[in-house]
Parts: C-alpha cells; sequence; structure tokens
C-alpha cells in the first residue's frame, strides 16, 4: 500500500521499513546520464519527495527520464535520511513503474504563471504550490470552524438556499425559476405567472441565512450556519463575488459581549488551527505572497482584540491624518479605506467597533437606550477591512414592528419572524462570518477569486 | 453565568456548587396550592430540568405558575439528587426571573401534533422533542462526516452552486438569472438573450459537485465535497426534495475497492459517532418514532456491509418470493422495491451491489473488461434502498471520449474535464451519499421533509 509523503514529512517517517512504496506526480526531472533527480508530489503534502533514480538499477530509466511535467508514477525504493540536504530524506527507487505519461504541452511548466493566467485554467491550478496551499487552508479552516463551533455546544443548522424571501431588505438576489425563458405563463395581464413556476410563486437564492436561523436558536439556544449565500451585485472589486460562504452563528439569552467574545474565540481558534495543522502551507504563502502572513497570524492569537465605539471610530477617524476618498462624519456607513486605516494604522491589530448609527443598520439589530444607536458590531481586521458582523437582535416584538415600518418593509413577509417574539422570546444575538474574507486574512491572498475553488463574478462563469 | 442543563445530565454534575443558574423556556406546570413543578428546556439538551418551586419561598409564585408554555425565565436555586425519582435530579428554586411571557395562544401545547401540521410551522417545530432530536443528530452527523474524512486526509472543496454544465447530462435543473422575469432582452431571432444575463450566459443551480471536484483529487489527492445540491423533478415521494445536501468523496490512485472500504468506513463511523454523542435524541426517537432504529444502528456498525454484484442481486430478484410492481431482468435499473428488497429481506444489512449495466449508468463510470458492466457501486440500506452512489471514473481519455459521444453529449461542454485525463490523469474513483437519506436511516424518520429545516419541494416554499 502507499505511504503518504505527508506521514514521511513527520516522526512516522521512523516507524517506516524500507523499500516503501508512493505514487504520485512528477513535478520536476533532472538527470545526467547515469543518475536522476525526480521530484514527486502525491497530493497529501505541499513538499515533494526526492527521487534518486540510476539507470544501473532501472530497465526502464530511459522512459522515466522522458516523462513529461505531471505524469503519474508509482515507486518502490529505500527511504534514506539525508541530514546535511535541504530535503530531510530521499527515496532511492527500485522500480518505477510509469502509471500515466501527461501530454508534453502541460500549461504549469517549472516557470511561474500570473495568478490571472491560472484563473482561467481553475481545474489545474490547485496543482501549483499557491493554490495548493491556499486550497488545504480553506479545508482546514472550514473543519476549525466546525470543531470550534460543535466543542462549544452550537447546533448546525442547514438554512434554505432558495428562499422566497429577502433577509434584510436589501442586496441583489438571483432569481431560481423552471419556467420557459422565451415563452413563461403568463397571467391575464400579461405579467409571468409565478404561480406556475416550480414552487408556485417568485423565488430567490438566499443572501443570508440568519433569519431562518434564528428560530432554530429559540430552540438549541446555540446554532450556526455554514453554507454558500449570493449577491447578484455589480462590483467588481478584489472583495466581493456573486457566491460565498458565510458562517452565521446565533445564540439565544446572550447579548452583544457574549457575541464580542465568541468571535474573538471562533478567530482566535481558528488561526491557532492553521498555525498547528497548516505550517508549511503558511510558510509557503509567507515566503512567496505576503511576507507580513505569519506575524500577523502569531499577533492575531496572542493579544486580544481591540475594542472601540463607532462613536469613537469617527473621533479617531476625523483627528486621521489620512486623506480620506470619503469625507468623515458621524452617521456615514464605514468604507473600505476607513476600515483598513483603523485596523492598520491605529491599532495594527483586529478590531471591534461597536454601537453604530441605527439608520444604517438592518432593521433586526436592536436599539439602544440612546435611541440613535443599535447594539452592533463589525470587526475591522488590517488588509480586509470588515471580517465580521454581528448585533443583539431586537426581541421586543412592539419595537420590531415599528421598525419593519420606518424601514418600509412588508409586516407580512415576516410573519413567521414576529412570531419568535410572541412565543418564547428573549434576548439574542449572532454574527456573520464571510468566509471568504477570513480566507484572505490567513492566507495573504489579495483577490477574493483566488481563495475560491470555482469563482463566481459577473460576467464571468467557467466550469 | 447559566448551567447549561446538558451539563446537569453528565458526571459535571458532580463538580457543581449550589446555587446555580439556568436559563431556559417552560415547558409545563403543575402546581398545587404551596408548590409548583416547572418543566424547563433550556435548548441544551433534548431533556428538561424538573424545577420545584414553593409558595413560601417566592415572591412572585402567582404570577410563575400562570406564565404560558414556552415562556423564558432564569431560575436560580438548589441542586438536590433525587436517586429514587424519574429524573436523577431537581433544582429547588430560590428565584425565577420571568425573563419573557410567551402569548397563551402559543401552538406547541402539550397534545401531540401531527408531522404534516408541524411542517406547517418549521419555524417552531425544532422546539417538540421529535425535531429537537431530529435536528440534533443532523447537525451532529454533519461533524462526524467532516471529521472522519478530515482525520483521513481528505480535502474539503466547495464546489460551485451556480453552474454553466449540467453534471451528468441528466436531472432537471433550475435556472439562475437576473433577466427581468416580463422584459428579458432578447436577441435577433427574439429568443432570450442570455449574453445580458449576470453571467453572460445561461446558468443553473448544480445537481452534483462530482465533476468539479475530480480536478482537486487529481491536485490533493483525497478531496471531498459537502454541500447543497438541487433537482427541478416532478416527484412527490417521501425520499425527494428539490434542495438537499450531498457528500461526494473522491480519491485518486484509487478504485472500486478502495470506495467500498471508504464507504463502509464513513457510514460505521457516523453511527458509532451517534451512538456516542446523541444517545439520549436517539432513545427518544426509538421510544417514539421506530422502535427497531437502535438495533439497526447497532448492527450498522457491529459488521461488514454485505456485497454482490449486480448480476448475482437480479438473480436473487428474479427467485425472489415477492410480487414485484416493476418486472426484474438483467438490465434494468433497479427500483426502490428491490432495493428495500435486497437489503430488508435478503441480507437485513446494508448490502453493496457493484459492476451495474453500462447502458444504465452514467458515461464517466469506468467500463469494464466485459464491455457490459461499468465499475460502479450503490449501497442499498433497510428502508431507504439507494443511500450511496459511487464508481471508478473512467480515466482513459479515448474511452471516455467515446462514452461522450455515445451519449450524446456534447464534447465542447466537457473540454477541461478530458484535459483531466491528459495532464496527470490516474486510476480515481468517488462516491455520492444523499446527507437526508443518510438522515432518514440514522433517525427513523420516514418522509425526507422532516430531516431538512425548511423543506422544498415542488409547489411548496415557505420561510
Amino acid at each position: 500500500m502507499d505511504v503518504l509523503v505527508k506521514d514521511l514529512y513527520t516522526e512516522s517517517r521512523d516507524g517506516l521499513t524500507s523499500p516503501i512504496t508512493i505514487s504520485g506526480w512528477v513535478r520536476t526531472i533532472r538527470n545526467s546520464k547515469k543518475i536522476a533527480f525526480i521530484e514527486v508530489n502525491d497530493g497529501s503534502y505541499i513538499k515533494n519527495v526526492q527521487v534518486i533514480a540510476k539507470r544501473d538499477q532501472l530497465d526502464n530509466f530511459e522512459d522515466v527520464i522522458k516523462l513529461p511535467i505531471s505524469s503519474t508514477v508509482k515507486i518502490t525504493g529505500q527511504l534514506v535520511e539525508t541530514p546535511d540536504a535541504p530535503q530531510p530524506f530521499e527515496l532511492h527507487a527500485d522500480e518505477v513503474i510509469i502509471d500515466g505519461v501527461s501530454d508534453p504541452d502541460y500549461p504549469l511548466q517549472k516557470k511561474a504563471h500570473s495568478l490571472e493566467y491560472l484563473r482561467t485554467i481553475a481545474h489545474l491550478r490547485p496543482r501549483t504550490n499557491t493554490f495548493y496551499a491556499v486550497f488545504k487552508i480553506r479545508s482546514l479552516a472550514a473543519f476549525a470552524i466546525h470543531e470550534y463551533l460543535q466543542h462549544h455546544d452550537f447546533v448546525y443548522v442547514n438554512t434554505p438556499i432558495i428562499t422566497s424571501s429577502d433577509a434584510e431588505g436589501a442586496g441583489e438576489m438571483f432569481r431560481v425559476t423552471t419556467l420557459d425563458p422565451d415563452q413563461p405563463e403568463q397571467d391575464d395581464k400579461g405579467k409571468t405567472d409565478f404561480s406556475q413556476d416550480f414552487f408556485g410563486q417568485e423565488t430567490n437564492l438566499t443572501v443570508s441565512g440568519q433569519l431562518q436561523v434564528e428560530p432554530f436558536a429559540l430552540a438549541f439556544r446555540n446554532v450556526y450556519t455554514f453554507g454558500p449565500t449570493f449577491r447578484a451585485e455589480d462590483s467588481h472589486t478584489k472583495r466581493h463575488a456573486a457566491e460565498f460562504w458565510m458562517i452565521e452563528p446565533e445564540m439565544a439569552f446572550a447579548g452583544l459581549p457574549e457575541t464580542i467574545d465568541e468571535i474573538q474565540g471562533l478567530l482566535q481558534y481558528v488561526v491557532q488551527y492553521l498555525l498547528d495543522h497548516a505550517q508549511a502551507d503558511l510558510q509557503f504563502l509567507n515566503d512567496h505572497v505576503d511576507e507580513h502572513l505569519l506575524d500577523r497570524l502569531q499577533q492575531t492569537v496572542a493579544e486580544p482584540f481591540a475594542r472601540i465605539t463607532y462613536t469613537e471610530a469617527i473621533e479617531c477617524l476625523e483627528q486621521a491624518d489620512a486623506d480620506f476618498k470619503f469625507p468623515v462624519k458621524w452617521g456615514i456607513d464605514l468604507k473600505a479605506e476607513h476600515e483598513q486605516y483603523l485596523a492598520e494604522q491605529v491599532f495594527h491589530k483586529p478590531v471591534f467597533v461597536t454601537d453604530y448609527p441605527r439608520d444604517i443598520k438592518a432593521f433586526y439589530m436592536r436599539d439602544n437606550a440612546d435611541e440613535k444607536t443599535v447594539a452592533a458590531v463589525d470587526l475591522l481586521v488590517p488588509r480586509i477591512g470588515e471580517l465580521v458582523g454581528g448585533s443583539q437582535r431586537e426581541e421586543r416584538e412592539d419595537v420590531l414592528l415599528d421598525k419593519l415600518h420606518e424601514f418600509n418593509l412588508q409586516e407580512s413577509d415576516y410573519d413567521w419572524y414576529l412570531e419568535l417574539r410572541k412565543y418564547g422570546g428573549t434576548k439574542h444575538a449572532g454574527f456573520g462570518i464571510g468566509f471568504e474574507r477570513l480566507l484572505m486574512y490567513v492566507t495573504g491572498m489579495d483577490n477574493i477569486r483566488d481563495v475560491i475553488p470555482y469563482p463566481r463574478v459577473q460576467g464571468s462563469i467557467n466550469f
């Protein structure tokens, strides 16, 4: 049975008896007349195995040295410790079985490729070291999130993807339909007759699972979603995609302080998990993508995040020696430039900003006693800006009803949501993390398209 | 700080010093003149705490005993062991703070409700014991799946939800669009102009992540998806929903035997995890929903699953003393009645059926040497029928190309998929598990709508 290269780079190498067998892809071959050095990657680890193949030991030496990059081989040989070499060990091949010969026009030859080009070959880019590291980290971060929340008694809830409601009364949505695009059923007035559509009414892709997960918090106390969400927005920034994943924890019998504690606890857990389980991947990214990455992650787990109110943040920005594109005054929604300034220039670390003006936040956030602000919190982090948004929810039925009207939302669209206040309502709070924003923070990648396996943005869909 | 009821039902109760405080929902109140028995559930556990409240100790005794069901309370009191009572302990209240008074017309009064009725109040049904157990198990099962796969070096990949391709050339799809439903942009011929749609072409909701995850198996060796998938099918059975979650592991350097081993390993791990972590929930379902549940789960982990070929299965069905609605002969696709007969009547446990006729299976499955069958496997389980489907994938580029043509699929739609065979192709295999089918198996629930938080089926979408 194959040994995994991942295990060769750990202590479990000591327990192995040669010969061992590995299967993998040829990354490079250098050879002289008598000897060849073959770098093989088996997918289990970012690092390769250096294989030494000798002409006088292999019948098929000539075939082996001609193998195009990315060909697959099965190699049996002796594991040799090399304490003085850059690699800690080598594999001296007794046998090289050629499993699959790749086409020589393989696009990923040794030279470096631009991230833009690699996006066009999303089916091959995870074979590069950079994307190997990014998508390995994506997987480990997702698991760390589940592990933290499960071990803290949060129940995972799969809220629906197709929805008849618009979670926040904001955000452009994708319509989901089975009507004939050319000849949709129509009503008496010549309008599309959605009663003939698959679900008997107009439906969209979800922009957030929050409203649908709140009922579960009132049954299980602590719950969370972790799934895809969608925005059909006409934005072409490096931080926006049409399809992205969100984590949305929700807690009953909890307010803003508990929310802040959970955000910090969860993020520090994820970062520590990556420092423990993705060392080689993070080191590669630190060496080749973002030289401050490891420092930033070490600092993230080393100390508590900063905390200020929105009002303090505005004062701080008004006094800032910075040339903002968007002018600052109390009441504005903070822009990326403001958020980054606070995290990068003022605090040099993640900072919680609390108690935003009620008029710029969603209707479901709980009004503070000052009647000007709501019990909301955003977490701003260096390089990214807003990473997390949370709030205590308005649990007072009469106040919530007033806010629905004030925000011009239809009461009838929220009847079940209002019932949560009528039956067993209590203080509750929650937050949402943009998973890809988190991945940009923990990988150093600069564009959201480079942390998504197959990114979906306006005007572009492949694979 | 609140103590969680979940912890009261474990050994950690011994470490607590009274008084303790809990917050939760009132499930029932019985009272005499001087004393009240209040069952409180705090969401962390399926079982309640019995609270003893005495008139002479509480100023607000009159208010407390009038509380409608589902009101929220915060109770501080003395924890008293009751070794001779049905409950192992009680909480003798020193103080009952009324947190929220529920409306008295709360729909979930003490009497039992039909599952059909409860579906209409999906925002409240997780507060019933049955749905509490089901959705707690859903969460634990999801985590167990991640844990098993991560610990077996599988990398989690989020394949796209919005797609321009149809994974299997089969299955009705939902269209995703931002075009105006009443006045979509049209081309010269009066047809809908999809170049004006959000992504510049027609797009759909995914029916499977398999094709898009295969490239990642050829980079990471072992990978998996776990996300929502969609079928716009006109079927109203108890086993079909329009939106459901699938787990799709994919392995490089692996064939059908490894696939079978992983399916069994994963499912046994999940079931054992539930037996270990959801005892009280499973016991409730065994007592109230399916009296064979615990026996079935114990047997699932106790012994290997059965294994037969499709050809053997057909012989077995032809000889069966059963009155099938659909006649049996070699070449048919097995129907639910056949699958259930094999699992329930013949093997009395899960059974792998391998090597199906090539003509009834997907184009990407690897042709066997007999040229009649493919290296496919389905796992059939009692009560459900097909739970898992897997196969070795056709890695030979020329054979795959021939099959694309034979199955009337457009070569141009699969150019990148074909390139996986051209560059670094190797033996690989994978499988898909319908998460909700698995949940029906491990909960005893009979209808897929009762294992999904907010089910989506044709003609029905709420919340």
